[in-house]
């Protein structure tokens, strides 16, 4: 039998492999989820176009000024992160910025890119069991000892190993606030933060104030994301901090940079000397 | 000899083998270029701080609309390209979202990241001989002589495998045109990069009109960039088309997703069957 | 107070946070766990040298043999595997083969390069359980009864999406009766394995049999290694295949190879065409 | 016009954009350059293994026992290594062994893993001379003034910025010389390298002693590859390094592991306190 020759089976099943809806393209066409490319350029904001893409919605003016600023707050943290430190030592391997950016972006796993993440999970839970009828005070209650009996002790989004005060988390929590004021959100998510904030200090007696995975991971519930995406509009945050650090590196020179300077060395402490075992 | 115990010489050293100057922080503190983190959030775009941390200066309105544009403008070119297909397959095997970014940034490497770092060297350096006096046309001719000598005959930032003419470049130069008339760049990239294009048309006997990279090469030329960012930025670009498709593929669902459907084969062309050779 | 120049603490301290058992060096001295290299080099094999280095004892030729084996039986699946295909098209995209590695071994993440550690897992579980004092078919079962309730149904280390019996794993089972039959290895995680085997093939009225994954897991277990080396040293093993084909392809050369036949396009299963919702 | 269907072109043409000579399947059969899997499992060495896939060849014993030295010899140098640094740091960030050999093994890169391919660029055109007629010391002159004119004042392979003495090399060469009596390899590429050792010495009127990466590219040379396996092998070999320290890390613990130790900072030395620049 014979098969019309314009709509090949086996290329259909090979496009439908590699299916998408983020993009559409044909020669001289591009179209993001349907919008032609040249209607975005010179219009949207690189953020819009990051949820757009991302998201899959165009968010308002005021839900882009939120994303936008926790974009902003999250780009650097200095080189004693891992993340930094790792862009730093690659462009004095040989590489190029993308290299540079590769082997850092990896490394913000669950330890080191994954609290916003996390606390999205937890706020999210807890928000859960309002919806299911709940009380605030209850429902955070019943959400962090859930989280402890899964997790661990540790919650995120809270606390920091070096500011007392993480100095970008209430500037973030006082855009929450002025853009619930307008009703684009609701401050349901905030108001689950800022009772966890208050049931932590009561338990520990002394405040352990919202760090900036808390606060982003606030403005990203508010918008609706799912937990993932916190991590991965993180990575996106902290990739700028990537690239400048790679990029003074790569000015300020220097070849194979260790984590020590140059002639320092590390502490040994496994076997004595001893000849090679026979084999 | 005693030494001041408040001033270790050994820790300075350590300090300063890891000096920046991007970030400066101190507990409760953290200021971006000396300006504190808090007057940025909110303030500022997404756009003007990656301005601000990896080039060092904070854009105008009109440098940041044409920056913003040229990020907008790259974000995806769908998953035939290999750093998007590389985004989709990496979210099956079971890694996160900062994984997936890390396979895919990393092949954004000459081929297939660097044709806009290299347009802005090739305009860079007509741009150099137009300063020792020479006119357009003379110095574009030069200069596409010296890249012909050096690099091969692919003029990067002209012609495209897929498009005969990139729907995203017009639409860019249009923006740069507009900037350009309120003087705030002044326009000679752009005209660099047109003259290349009449250049190439005469020789060819056809059009080979710019393409993105030659048209983000020309904004960023225009705004001072060194050719290295512009490879820099197209990578925070393409960023966001990686996280949109890893995304989407992450809820699609599958396993270890292979290049072609599932149960498809590649066509073997080496040795035939033959025993072991003897070691 | 003074303090001693030549034991600084700072430096101390910062030797301290870099410290290993693994390496000791000094000028024109390397001690790799003690043993200077130079006698290393020439005398004992790739393998053993893996072994030594990684686990930190020097393995005996049998069990040498047992690793090189694992070793030499994961190198490559094939092209359709998300680690080969990466590596092939990173490599038509400029950077060398460091960076095809790279982006290749990073997506052998728990689902494509995990069922060996996981394997070890069930195996060493059910081990504990034999130690016990349970017998071989009820720590068996409680083994795969536990499994199943936290990880869910699939078990790790047999069955096939594309084999039915794969090739590998039979071969390397003899291998294992052979060593287990001279005393070196006690062959109690093979008899494991067999007995998983067996009830898999109860349960489901067909053969569901060991893969490599399941054999390479009963060798590194009988060799006594914690399970995530065996994710680790999968890695290694599959590094070689991931070197071949970006070599392979290196040579026949390409450009930006997407995962379709040039020209061949995606199915786009989104919005319809629109304008730019507006901002 | 008809179209059989068990052939389908499109089927085909997929299939042959993913074309390999090294590994041939089918359900139930692997096998790799033509051989059968189960053939060479318990058969051939690692080292055979890593020689019949990457390079196509089986070797002999002899040049297998220097691939092995070659391997063995370059597994690790170090936590102020960038690639074992980073393997060290990536592992406190949360993610798996895979990982971190991806981010570790991306900067093996033209500084940091290519002065054995470069060293084997040197020795091949210096051979290459030698071939053309000329003697040994008028070829290796001719080479260095090649190479200082091409890339700089650097002779790969050559000195060590920590070692006097690089105590891997003269064992490498020692049994390099074994090989070479017995015919198996010519000792030319050796030669060549001893000939460049000279040259230096007489000319900087102290001896710059061969180093690892000129040792393996004499072993790489004299075994017939093409420089850029250099690099390729390097990475197999310092991989081993890299997941020892690794899997260290692991068993130490941390989290977030900076390069200085918890608390240091590092020295800033940008732009003084400032207000936010207007936008």
């Amino acid at each position: 039998m014979s098969r019309p020759t314009d709509t090949p089976p086996d290329r259909d099943q090979a496009a439908a492999w590699w299916r998408t809806g983020i993009i559409d393209m044909a020669p001289d066409r591009i179209r993001f989820r349907g919008c032609p490319v040249q209607q975005l350029i010179g219009r949207v904001s690189f953020v819009d176009m990051i949820w757009f893409l991302v998201v899959g919605v165009m968010p308002s003016p005021r839900q882009a000024r939120l994303a936008e600023a926790a974009l902003v707050a999250g780009v650097d943290h200095g080189p004693q992160a891992p993340s930094i430190a790792i862009a730093r030592m690659a462009m004095t391997c040989g590489g190029s910025l993308n290299n540079a950016l590769a082997s850092a972006v990896n490394v913000l796993d669950d330890v080191h890119g994954g609290a916003g993440e996390q606390a999205m999970m937890l706020f999210q839970d807890i928000r859960s069991r309002l919806v299911d009828g709940d009380d605030l005070a209850r429902a955070t209650e019943a959400g962090l000892a859930h989280w402890r009996r899964r997790y661990g002790p540790i919650i995120p989004g809270f606390g920091h190993r070096f500011h007392r005060t993480d100095p970008r988390a209430p500037r973030l929590m006082a855009l929450v606030a002025e853009v619930a004021e307008t009703g684009e959100i609701t401050g349901q998510v905030a108001a689950i933060a800022g009772e966890i904030e208050r049931q932590l200090a009561a338990a520990k007696g002394r405040r352990i104030p919202m760090n900036i995975d808390g606060a982003t991971a606030v403005i990203f519930s508010e918008l609706g994301l799912p937990p993932p995406l916190g991590r991965g509009l993180f990575c996106l945050s902290r990739s700028v901090g990537i690239l400048a650090h790679a990029w003074e590196q790569q000015q300020q020179g220097g070849r194979n940079k260790g984590p020590l300077p140059k002639g320092w060395l590390w502490q040994y402490d496994g076997e004595p000397p001893r000849d090679c075992p026979p084999v």
